[in-house]
């Protein structure tokens, strides 16, 4: 029988599941994702999850016995404090749902939540980029984008457990619609979806790009085409990329004033571009920011990549534990 | 002999120093301010504000034998961790002035030190606007736009302790340029200062406006003199003032889905206007902010007034005690 004592963490997404088996100092001992239907709602897919758990556990040679928790980050909003998905975009039909007794039903252990973009922040604060810092701030560039806040070690909430929305600071007052109701969120030029979204569009508006034969095909750019496009040298998905770069390095600055944290962490796909995107924003910070002190944060890659949710959401497990 | 404990607050400004004798309930027992002077030395100041303290003691037939501790504001910035005033814009000459443990000599009493913002954000908290919620995020509106965040009872600090400096985020992107360095700050439209300011530059620009006359012969506008004349129909003065508001609003919103705060307080000489500020303030949230979730921070009127800086320092030196 095994000694070993282990964490459970779950990441779940709108169509796949991922679960990762974490030991104390945050190194992952077993992973494995899977697709789920949580159109047939959720108890089907806790069970489908749990079974996923259980398989995990026994490749390693585990069991729940040796579980000391479980820690499920998921899409928001939810309440971490009640351990309910209040409506979640990605899982159609899902409103107040207690996932968090679902699941420690299902598997009789302790289980604690919160949203994706807070558990990968932890995970990251806890042994990825900002593993020897006291704190950082996470933003994630995919669809949209994403923020987790880690001061002191603790995740930052909010009085109604909705901080770090980071994704909808205003960046640009009066600036482009955002599905949210706002104008000039930051998602609304620096997700990796508004990038291509803005390509596409400023094709379709008749400006020149390398990219403008795909789009008239009716191929659905994504960033990872702008970035190559850019890299390649096409003059509009440089100047986009480079904007979505300005107005990162704007939300850092006030990211840096509010928090005043000693890392910004950039991940998401988007961040797959690695210093193509990084030394960008860090230009562009360098000419931004004040000169009054230097308490500017550093600007670095994430390092977990997508295994980030499932240590974190791990790492709030042990957590609970200490 | 008095059985009463009280903390001291002390709330050091450039030319004057006020000191408060409040006890653990956040009451103000006694208050008094007198001038100093700074540009004769740090030894010189503490001396003159002990003999402040043994006098409004002395008043309430109190000694330092009543006093658990002291509470200390001063301007930033400073480093709270070890008592230090790094520099200060208006303590002319002051660099690196281990400001607690002087105090701590002279008084022979614990001393906690913190920038004026916090100690005002920790009094508002404590006793002020914000004590019937877990939380605030308070910008007062003097000379410059400070900041001070409560989260969960405690002073958000940051990694450089130098969190919520709230008056340097960036509300619009190339804007007016502000001392600091960066262009577009919160403090460049919304200060005391800014909003006189502005008004002054528009009509040495030609516009025309009530208050041209007096900025004709010589007159230093202040916010106040723009107040009056915006109530009584300056369209130049209502428009500037008006804007304030507006990136006031910019920055509640970017505050919420930062720190997602309880409530937003509004301090400083320029919220004394009152509903004048506070209604244009809560009139643009309303048109800024999204629709997403329900999660609206209360834009609220500070209540502690000038003596929110030596309650807020007191309640420093009771949380030591705790």
């Amino acid at each position: 029988m095994s000694q070993k004592r282990v964490a459970i963490g779950i990441d779940l997404g709108g169509t796949n599941a991922k679960v990762g088996v974490v030991d104390g100092d945050g190194q992952v001992v077993a992973f494995d994702s899977g697709a789920t239907n949580p159109e047939r709602g959720p108890q089907v897919l806790v069970a489908e999850v749990v079974m996923l758990i259980d398989r995990v556990l026994e490749g390693v040679g585990l069991t729940r016995a040796d579980v000391i928790g479980v820690g499920l980050g998921t899409p928001g909003p939810l309440s971490a404090r009640t351990g309910t998905v209040i409506k979640a975009a990605n899982l159609p039909g899902w409103v107040q749902v207690p996932l968090r007794m679902l699941f420690a039903r299902a598997l009789d252990l302790p289980v604690v939540l919160d949203n994706d973009a807070n558990v990968a922040a932890y995970g990251e604060w806890w042994v990825g980029a900002g593993r020897e810092w006291g704190d950082l701030v996470l933003l994630t560039l995919g669809t949209g984008v994403g923020g987790g806040v880690v001061l002191d070690g603790k995740v930052v909430q909010g009085h109604f457990e909705n901080a770090a929305e980071l994704g909808h600071m205003i960046v640009m007052p009066g600036g482009l619609p955002c599905n949210c109701g706002q104008r000039g969120c930051l998602e609304q030029y620096a997700s990796a979806a508004a990038v291509a979204r803005r390509v596409m569009s400023a094709i379709k508006d008749g400006e020149t790009s390398s990219l403008a034969e795909a789009v008239a095909r009716g191929e659905e750019l994504d960033a990872l085409a702008v970035e190559k496009a850019a890299r390649a040298g096409d003059a509009l998905s440089l100047s986009i990329w480079d904007e979505a770069c300005y107005y990162l390095a704007v939300a850092c600055v006030n990211i840096q004033h509010a928090f005043n944290p000693a890392c910004v962490v950039l991940g998401g796909g988007m961040a797959g571009a690695g210093e193509f995107l990084l030394e960008r924003v860090r230009g562009h910070f360098e000419g931004l920011k004040w000169h009054l002190h230097r308490d500017y944060p550093e600007i670095l890659p994430a390092q977990l990549g997508y295994r980030a949710g499932v240590i974190g959401a791990a790492g709030y497990a042990w957590r609970e534990q200490a």
